[in-house]
């Protein structure tokens, strides 16, 4: 048994998008059982409709939901120990579910996700990882917004935690890793991204292949399965790839609509143009993942529709199945055991 | 006339490609007066066949190629004074040329630029912008990797030439400008990022509109006429947005010859197509300008096609006919005269 825990009131479009989409999740996976957390006129008005959600659930009504434009600290101040957000994260904490699922801020899910989980030990800041669709499939690409600015050590903690997830995620056992950096040579800067290489290479981490540095154009290429960058970088190079994905979409649809031969000939690629629209469907590949915190929380996009909430309630369940906490955990332990051994000899030597 | 120096060994496919680029350049642009510069043998062969272009052409022959993975301090130790890179931007310097263009590598070229040119007078930094195709036509973006990492000054400096470029190259007078940001609320860092938009903001150029901060997704939209960022970012938001578009690329075409209804379709709408290819071809949209050093230096894709390094050459026209130099000169003193006449009543109050 898997157990979820849902904040019903985030998104753009509330518990009338959220539930349906919880159900769905819940038809693909009957081991789950969720607690689900929201306004409770608002959502059993929907739940009603829903018996084999309400079957597999508890419904906990809480007294406040947070908006999605508070800011962390409103959010933290009004929203603490009483909004649903809050406690279902606080249900991870409590040991009641193994994950939790939200569509709400980021910037509030954050806040709230550190205040009450806190970071696990040996790690300093937590890290968003989203899943990117590529040529060849999917990658992993973390941080893409939860902090700013990464030394060394902190790069070196999200490839530990990236490589982890991409274990649990796609099930495949040595996971590749980039680090994130630009082509141009002896540019000078960027001095931690080289140091946090070096270390990794050092380390030969048995659980994936250090692939060496990356570039922008590897992310949609699908190069390496865990891309690794601070947040600024990562948020900025994923708000660019959603826009990029969004500005052919509407050349495609201009193109496709200018001319009687194109209107004819849209009409027999449909189903071409179908299979398109759903690889580039943003909802279809959903759900950040919190890392680095004693519990797992997942991040629904806002926007997200049915199925789109439903994949992110997926990417949960398979984190959990997959047991990505002590996997990462392990790897943590690994990291710093051989670190210290790679640490002894050289100081041996340079002190004889 | 406008004087344009040419290094034709530069790129993916020397002279072959560059040669008819130029006399491409030259069909629409008969004012203007090159000055080539090459391998003597290699060149002269292609040139042979564009009588029009010999006689619009003064060709100097050079001893050296850079190649195109010389690092930049290789190609400064072999190459100055007497490589066709080198020579060309040279011209510049001693005022036979009014802008150069080359293929060649963008790192040997950015070392000779500013060794060969030096920056500017209060200009720290040049930076590469580059022009960036949008939803609403063009957007020029700067740095995209000249340098990593930038305070608030250089930030500030990016802005006026960025603006200087643009009424430049779309021909208006007053452009938008936007600061590339991340949209996270209350996230500690990028201290510069906020000092440079109220710097900005306080000075009310008249030659642009401060628009305040933008996100990755604002590039493709259009947002604004000028984005600016520090090298790092701008470098991974380019190589993304490319990276994106060769991934749906991929993507059409695999839809488009997957069923036999999808290949009659793709008939029919085969002028949509092309029209979608152009619009999403990069060689249309080519030329990497170097802004802030004493003279323009326009780097072209290094594998542009005829038609792009045809591009890439009217860029470096439209800079010198609008005159983009004095532009960044006028706007320049008039922040600093602003800047000054800001700062005093600031200490005057202070200290009262």
């Amino acid at each position: 048994m898997i157990r979820i825990a849902v904040d019903l009131m985030g998104g753009d479009h509330g518990p009338k998008v959220i539930v349906p989409g919880v159900a769905k999740a819940l038809e693909r996976h009957p081991e789950i059982r969720f607690t689900l957390f929201g306004l409770e006129a608002e959502c059993l008005a929907v739940l009603k409709n829903f018996p084999a959600l309400l079957e597999a659930s508890t419904f906990v009504s809480c007294e406040i939901a947070v908006s999605m434009d508070d800011k962390p600290s409103q959010a933290l101040r009004h929203g603490r120990y009483r909004s649903s957000m809050w406690r279902s994260i606080e249900a991870v904490k409590t040991g009641d579910a193994d994950v939790c699922v939200s569509a709400g801020n980021t910037g509030a899910l954050m806040a709230m996700s550190r205040f009450c989980l806190r970071t696990m030990a040996n790690i300093d800041r937590p890290a968003i990882a989203a899943i990117w669709p590529t040529l060849r499939g999917e990658s992993i690409v973390l941080d893409v917004g939860a902090t700013i600015g990464a030394d060394a050590q902190q790069l070196i903690d999200f490839t530990m935690m990236g490589a982890a997830m991409a274990r649990a995620l796609f099930e495949i056992e040595k996971p590749t890793v980039g680090l994130l950096n630009i082509g141009v040579e002896e540019v000078k800067g960027m001095e931690e991204i080289k140091e946090a290489g070096r270390l990794i290479r050092e380390a030969a981490m048995p659980s994936f292949d250090y692939y060496g540095f990356v570039e922008g154009g590897d992310l949609g290429k699908g190069t390496v399965d865990v891309v690794v960058t601070e947040g600024f970088v990562g948020n900025v190079a994923l708000k660019t790839a959603e826009g990029t994905a969004r500005q052919i979409g509407g050349y495609l649809r201009a193109a496709m609509s200018r001319t009687l031969m194109a209107r004819i000939g849209y009409f027999f690629a449909k189903g071409a143009f179908d299979l398109l629209r759903e690889k580039m469907d943003p909802g279809k590949v959903n759900g950040g993942v919190f890392l680095g915190l004693n519990g797992i929380v997942i991040k629904s996009h806002g926007g997200a529709d049915i199925d789109g909430f439903a994949a992110a309630v997926d990417v949960g369940y398979d984190m959990v199945r997959n047991g990505l906490k002590s996997k990462i955990e392990h790897d943590l332990n690994l990291y710093h055991t051989r670190r210290s051994a790679l640490a002894v000899p050289a100081v041996d030597s340079s002190s004889s």
